[in-house]
């Protein structure tokens, strides 16, 4: 039931940035994305096509995906809110465009100031628009709680799910926005999702946000799941809950998965040294425990001396 | 296969104390032990029968053990590293006495100038002085891995559970001293060790140095292991891995478990509470996430206004 290969599909430039303080300059944005891209990422989401009133830090999209080296085998998506974005996406030669809905009523039209049905209205002016030049995503905010309502139907999210098909869209991400998915939720819901809906490509998108995030993962992975959003050093996260982690590590999901013998394609090693540089591009510490303490098959030299000072005290 | 119920066992007073920098008064520990006492816990880890000279910071094992509340149901543990430490032990009023050895010999003679022979040779004069008056438990440190020495293997822990066993002792807990263990590593090795020993009471104690923690108390209840070693606030960790994570931490794992359906006998607030304390107690920020974000159940007011600053943007 487990897949064998794990597709990891970093949000840092997108998801991550996004929600930085300090403003990142667009090529600092392009060396990421390249960085990424020659760690082996299976999709990377690259920007958003939101309005620059809207959005100041994302004003560069274009520029941002114009400037970047694409790497074969590496898919480059955005976000695209809107029949205007998608218009914008449509001109930079992405792989994916990933449109954004909410579960939750009070969270949509919180944070998209639209009802759901809206939302679903707008995606079915997108593919009208799209149709078979680029693959659409639907990204499912809340799908598995809203900080505002709490516990979501899983029964709501099938039904979105079936409006979804119903446009011919094939490719759908459950959003766990603000870090309250449980693995036994994660589990139950994933392996519903997976009966029902067998030919969608179905991503499962975690924040860390109550120490969850890799738990989640496991779940995901134990429901059969084979992608994962996650962001470099943790970046991301939510106004909701200042001081906590953000969205699930790359890096430390690679490492988990790699040692417990899954394949990604991802040289850990570049990874690491590039989660190592993010704490001097945002200007602050980040979450990634791995680019921290070095991976697990890290050796260390023998304590001739100082016995105190080397070793972990029992136990 | 999954238990129902999850024993939670803090170690925070000993694992987690033992290496901070601050000192911390006995009254502090005796407040602290008796926070735990009162959230119910399952088995707290009190204090350290070491030489005073060794560890300073554990001299005043007797007075906090003379000091504390005994709460009816919640076992009271102390460490005991030799037979002179259980001497002192055996006076003071214990529900058992947990004995440590490594797995592997380079950390053995590393950190307690012992091989793992020498160690259950001690054991053996520990029970003989013991006898039936209080349980006895061995808790293995780096059965999952070694800094030193890289993987350990899974028939060396095995060989060392069945001289344990033929010492007559019945509890046993598996260290991830360092951090290294993998969720499908955790899950092997507990399935193995429940088939060939059904009847040892098995514990297993996680550090979250690489972000696996959770994921590998995850792979632990899927194997059917229902005790955890547990710190509260993450406190604890490892001079290997300099700014790192400690044990797992305690109220981290209760809100998980619980969200999942299982029940711990822990009141979950009270325990938040005491966590939220912990960096004025040691002087410093701690790794846990709940106590920073709260509960996933926590529900945020309908922000009616300044939508920016309130809204997790797309998705």
């Amino acid at each position: 039931m487990s897949p064998r290969h794990i597709h990891i599909q970093d949000v840092a430039p997108r998801d991550g940035l996004q929600i930085e303080p300090r403003p990142i300059a667009t090529r600092e944005k392009i060396e990421l994305i390249n960085a990424l891209s020659r760690a082996g990422l299976a999709k990377i989401e690259t920007t958003s096509f939101v309005s620059p009133r809207a959005v100041p830090s994302m004003a560069d999209a274009e520029a941002v995906l114009t400037g970047i080296d694409r790497v074969p085998g590496v898919e480059y998506a955005a976000l695209v809110p809107n029949s205007r974005g998608a218009e914008r996406a449509l001109a930079c030669d992405l792989d994916e465009l990933n449109l954004v809905m909410s579960a939750s009523r009070t969270h949509s039209q919180a944070n998209l100031r639209m009802t759901p049905e809206d939302s679903l209205s707008e995606f079915a002016k997108i593919a009208a628009l799209v149709r078979d030049q680029v693959p659409l995503n639907v990204s499912i905010s809340t799908a598995f709680g809203c900080p505002f309502e709490g516990r979501i139907a899983a029964a709501d999210v099938f039904s979105l799910l079936d409006r979804i098909a119903a446009l011919g869209m094939e490719r759908v991400t459950l959003c766990d926005t603000t870090g309250v998915a449980n693995p036994a939720q994660v589990l139950s819901m994933s392996q519903s999702v997976r009966q029902q809906w067998p030919s969608l490509r179905l991503t499962l998108h975690f924040h860390d946000t109550r120490g969850m995030g890799l738990a989640n993962v496991l779940a995901g992975i134990a429901a059969g799941v084979d992608r994962f959003d996650t962001s470099l050093a943790g970046l991301g996260g939510c106004p909701f809950a200042p001081g906590a982690s953000g969205n699930v590590c790359t890096e430390d999901v690679v490492h988990m998965v790699h040692a417990m013998g899954f394949t990604t394609g991802i040289d850990l090693a570049a990874l690491l040294q590039r989660a190592q540089a993010m704490p001097a591009l945002v200007g602050h510490d980040v979450a990634g425990q791995v680019a921290k303490a070095g991976p697990a098959d890290r050796r260390y030299p023998w304590p001739a001396t100082e016995r105190s000072s080397t070793s972990c005290k029992p136990a």
